[in-house]
């Protein structure tokens, strides 16, 4: 069983605790490799660092409702989150982050040339997991999802500090950088497991909306968080002029004295000087803008735990619905 | 037919001009995507500055042995350049390389940060094509060379300015960094085109060949090149700390007192201000070294010739041959 898991969550990985833990053995076995003695310790720090594994367990999961060999699931979930590590070995790299998980980053560590090296490393280690699935069609959504993942967060980059950002290039830029993954676990558990078709496009319709629910929550616990309990400064995205939800919702209350246009102009000017952070926070807060947030939440998961509906009752599905439930509660 | 080729590659070219030429339209067609109105421009930046285009041609030339049809090896050898071009823009980014064939390289124009993500979003633009193949060997393989792109440049980075690296991790280094996706041009290119496995064992030993002695002359240009020619600073290896051929045998021929050693400990303390950079050139210049190295390279590309021995005589095979040839003499 991984290690530092809340009971929730264990409870909703009892169905695939054995395959989780040989995902875990997978990614932790490459490590001891030993064609260079720099990459050791880099392999080591990336994949012992905790997360909960939650893009391999929807893989799993999906790939549990049929009969099926397990190895190809336990390697594609390894891949799903070697591929998950990749990304973030990137973007704390752009982003300048210190800290992931406690830890401190790559590219806080080791220095950012090793980070943009590594991280390609890692890309690539998950593409020879994929690729020892044998099947193209799963090879080739990959790395669809790697290009999604890619141009996401490229997109998120070019239009900061844009205030002018409607709520459909939000919708699709959350697509790309987050949610693709999880439609991707789930697609590709699904088919490695023998679902059939129709009910492969239904886990794939589950993975998309549970990953919209889960970006748009993790945007809102950056505005309304815990800065010690989310690890990184409530407010960061504001500062590094990316527009989430909450901030979307604030500027259309507001369509003649935008404070996000405000906020944006000034930080981009670098005088935010009295701090119109906290200030915009406040008003998000103070406004019934987390709750109509929590709506959006409650509804893609609503329409996540519905598109179960058609597949056989089994201990997956309820986990996945559990899932589903647990997400939309979520503070950390 | 490609623009700014001299006539001796043109020649080489002949028997794969029109698939070239559809591989060309391949790369130059991704720049028109609607995609994204941030992704346009930087492919069109990266994949219309020019180059010699040599990696997909040996893709090209490798599959024109036996009767095939053409779609397969035209797309791979798109792959090919496209994963050449990913690992230059994040070559450049930890480089921080202001120029790349005489344009602002993607950094420079665009930033470290766009570069990181420009080039991951590459990387899979690269690995989707390799996809419509739908051969899973041809895959995986395109999936280890990322790999092996990625830790030859980690190697490089890690090993920096320490002068006690033999000849043999040179020359693992310099396989993973760019042999290793000679090698892949030519074994995929020989598999998409029908070859029998031994004579696509062949082709891939030629690609090994040819690959090392390209790294070799590039090595060997940068302590001796005309600095305008090359685009690059004439000593820019060693000015990095990286370790090339003709510094190794500079080494051995004073063991007692290393002068690579004293100049790597003086430019890692950041204390070069008698330019020693020139004077090492020097030692290498007058002495026997540049021979001793094109001698290396000769072996490299008599042994990537007799490696075609055993392959049908045709034109692709004439131009394979031309090709080894051409390389031997290359000044830039």
């Amino acid at each position: 069983m991984l290690k530092g898991l809340d009971e929730r969550t264990a409870s909703i990985y009892t169905p695939i605790q054995l395959d989780l833990g040989r995902v875990e053995a997978r990614l932790r076995g490459l490590s001891q490799t030993d064609d260079s003695p720099y990459l050791g310790p880099l392999l080591d720090h990336v994949l012992t660092s905790g997360g909960k594994r939650i893009r391999p367990a929807i893989t799993l999961l999906a790939a549990d409702f049929y009969p099926h060999q397990p190895e190809n699931p336990i390697t594609m979930a390894a891949a799903v989150e070697l591929l998950h590590v990749a990304t973030l070995i990137h973007d704390d790299t752009v982003d300048n982050s210190d800290l992931r998980r406690g830890k401190a980053t790559v590219s806080n560590a080791w220095g950012r040339n090793v980070a943009v090296l590594f991280g390609d490393y890692v890309f690539a280690t998950s593409a020879t997991f994929v690729c020892e699935t044998g099947n193209v069609r799963v090879i080739r959504r990959f790395s669809e999802t790697i290009m999604d993942l890619a141009s996401g967060e490229l997109i998120e980059l070019f239009s900061a500090f844009d205030a002018k950002q409607a709520r459909k290039l939000y919708d699709e830029r959350i697509y790309r950088k987050t949610a693709s993954l999880f439609c991707t676990a789930a697609e590709t558990g699904a088919i490695l497991g023998g679902a059939p078709e129709p009910q492969t496009q239904a886990l794939r319709a589950y993975g998309f909306n549970i990953g919209m629910a889960f970006q748009i929550m993790d945007d809102l616990l950056d505005v309304q968080g815990d800065a010690a309990e989310l690890g990184k400064p409530v407010g960061s995205d504001l500062r590094q002029g990316v527009l989430t939800l909450p901030a979307i919702m604030l500027m259309k209350r507001y369509p003649a004295d935008n404070p996000i246009e405000k906020l944006f102009r000034e930080l981009s000017e670098d005088r935010d000087q009295d701090g119109q952070v906290p200030k915009v926070l406040d008003m998000i807060n103070d406004s019934t803008i987390i709750k109509d947030c929590y709506t959006v939440i409650r509804q893609y998961c609503e329409t996540a735990s519905r598109s179960l509906d058609e597949l056989p009752d089994c201990q997956a599905r309820h986990s996945l619905l559990d899932l589903s439930g647990y997400l939309r509660e979520r503070t950390h």
